[in-house]
């Protein structure tokens, strides 16, 4: 009683800091791509899906601002918001527009501008006290210190070294410098690491990611239309979603996000997959880096390390290709950059041209063996999990 | 290789000026009534989607605030936004999530808290220029001088007096003072009506829609589960959904809503009814009178009345209960009031009591023949339109 969609083109915008565009023009650069990918033209979009946080932004209305610039007016839309799983949340209403049978073409676009032109003092915003967003009411703190109390909490049970979350953000940008599509496209040595600014301790300025702009976009399709439209669809496998509180004192665990292991077993069991096996199953996965640290809580939570080896994974350089299991070779939101709104189509864009063997360069193409790849999209501090899975195999099972 | 999906619960707040609650309260006093309606807890719900605009609000994520205190965590979930359209938004979602067999059981969940306690200069910002929702930058227009396009071009175009307008907001007034859940229980007389405060000509306050806060929520299920739980079913016979541009020179005509008219086309084919004698499906119906003109507008834009006969509808009080066609018989935007986000949640929770006899007060209580009720929320200046079609009797075609 359900039907399989597909991921049939694929679009992704130079992130950075993109002030010579506004957003509507941001968006189509990722769009315009996605329809190129896929042949088709904006009337054969029937319903589009935008992910897009706009604090920042002076559009409140960004879902109509852009359809209208990109002629995709007059289809149906909604602006979405998971935090910065706002990419996935659009993902996850285009895929339910297709699959539910309303219609057989839908676009989900991310696009976040978080530098703007006009209004240099919105990005001072973030920094601010008082901007809720960064600073939760409930317990004062920022982004990056709600991070560092993970970073401190797994130090002291498993025994992490600043050096361990250094690894991460040299693999980062070791792929961001290969991307390019990346904000930071730079290499990174373990003495810059070491050397740079501390925000939050443990966590400094190279494990954070930097403020980014940037637009993806991807056509889905049912299988009917896929078939018709391409050989090569990647099929939405399975997604699971959760959401998590936002009250500090009511998270079980400082060294586990709570909120990606559900999702992550709805995911896995809707995909038939159990969690000490995924590492298997997946060729190459994209998780969460908004701090390096949360890059290696992922690890745990999606099952590709046992809890307390994580940092294993890290220190032996599992997680670059040819390694165990190949994570973030786009750049991560590390180097690749995190326009919030874009970050979790971003990640599918990624995995979907992975799989195809379309990565922008060689050197940062994974192996291909198994066809499926995994997304790991984590909003606000584990409010919101939204956990993708991909393959080149067209499901079989009714689900 | 489609589903049926139903509405098994609704809930509806008290809406009004609400500082005695924080928004997570207010949506649990809709949530709490919807779950007891269905007689379901919070863990038999597996999706929510939550219908914010939030512009005023200082809760930046209101989708995990408004789950974690309402016991919906750790079920996935998103928020939505298509401006005043964001209650249908959200309920679109959740349709779409138990139609593509994702989950059984949904909740959308339509919340808006524009008055503040905490921040009062907070409201002061909806007058205030440099905000964008209220005043595009494209042309300078605030909401209300807006729509007076609107009822300027009519009145030039079709003969429209101002009494035309009065009619629509006392009968709003009246339907309003029977609504228990109302913002504005007070009815109005045709002098009060002209006498009242010029907003912009020749749109005065009666012809304008309060600021309110208020939430309203709605269970949805598939057709297997919601036999189960419930007799008497209210049945999502289908949804049409449309952008508009944001530039106002695009507009072709302003005595009508391109965008309405689109999503309703979809609608009424999906339904297999003819706009011609769409009046005469819908037992009862809500359209969107955020001003006075726009209800006229509806009326024609719907196949209530041909195109300059809207007017007449008004004029001859055809939209009463007893008339042609009953519409807004809870107090609409108008009296019932608009908080944001909850508003398309309101009109659809209002519909499915009303086909089910169980409007709150006899005196507002439609004559239910045909089992059918039809819904219009138009978001922003027709950035926006959701037509939703609701029916007592289980669809039988697929589509």
């Amino acid at each position: 009683m359900t039907r399989n969609v597909a991921i049939i083109g694929t679009g992704h915008s130079k992130f950075g800091v993109r002030t010579d565009v506004n957003l509507q023009e941001l968006a189509w650069e990722a769009i315009k791509q996605a329809l190129e990918e896929a042949n088709l033209e904006q009337k054969d979009i029937e319903y589009y899906t935008v992910g897009n946080m706009g604090l920042w932004s002076s559009e409140e209305l960004p879902a109509p601002i852009v359809g209208e610039y990109s002629e995709l007016t007059p289809k149906g839309t909604m602006r979405v918001e998971a935090a910065c799983a706002t990419g996935s949340a659009a993902l996850r209403d285009a895929y339910l527009a297709v699959k539910s049978g309303e219609v057989d073409i839908a676009m989900a676009i991310g696009v976040e501008q978080m530098h703007q032109s006009k209004t240099p003092t919105v990005v001072e915003l973030l920094g601010r006290a008082g901007n809720y967003f960064w600073e939760f009411e409930n317990f004062g703190l920022t982004f990056p210190g709600y991070f560092a109390l993970y970073a401190t909490a797994y130090m002291n049970k498993y025994g992490l070294k600043e050096e361990d979350l250094g690894e991460i953000a040299i693999k980062a940008h070791h792929y961001g410098s290969l991307n390019p599509y990346a904000h930071l496209q730079k290499e990174i040595t373990m003495k810059e690491y070491l050397n740079s600014k501390p925000v939050a301790w443990p966590l400094k300025l190279l494990d954070c990611s930097p403020i980014t702009d940037g637009a993806a976009a991807i056509i889905l399709a049912s299988e009917d239309v896929a078939k018709k439209i391409t050989d090569s669809p990647v099929w939405i496998l399975s997604q699971g979603v959760a959401s998590g509180p936002a009250n500090i004192s009511k998270r079980n665990d400082f060294t586990s996000m709570e909120t990606t292991r559900y999702a992550a077993e709805i995911a896995y069991k809707k995909a038939k997959i159990s969690k000490e096996d995924a590492w298997k199953y997946f060729d190459v996965a994209e998780v969460h880096d908004c701090f390096t640290i949360a890059e290696i809580i992922a690890y745990e939570d999606l099952g590709f390390a046992k809890r307390g080896e994580g940092v294993n994974l890290a220190r032996e350089k599992q997680t670059y290709i040819g390694g165990k299991i190949p994570v973030n070779v786009d750049g991560g939101l590390k180097a690749k950059g995190h326009p919030i709104g874009a970050t979790g189509i971003s990640m599918n864009v990624t995995l979907a041209r992975q799989l195809l063997y379309r990565a922008p360069n060689k050197h940062m193409q994974a192996e291909i063996k198994n066809g499926m790849a995994v997304a790991h999209n984590l909003g606000g501090t584990g409010h919101y999990a939204y956990v993708t899975i991909l393959s080149t195999r067209r499901p079989e099972y009714v689900g």
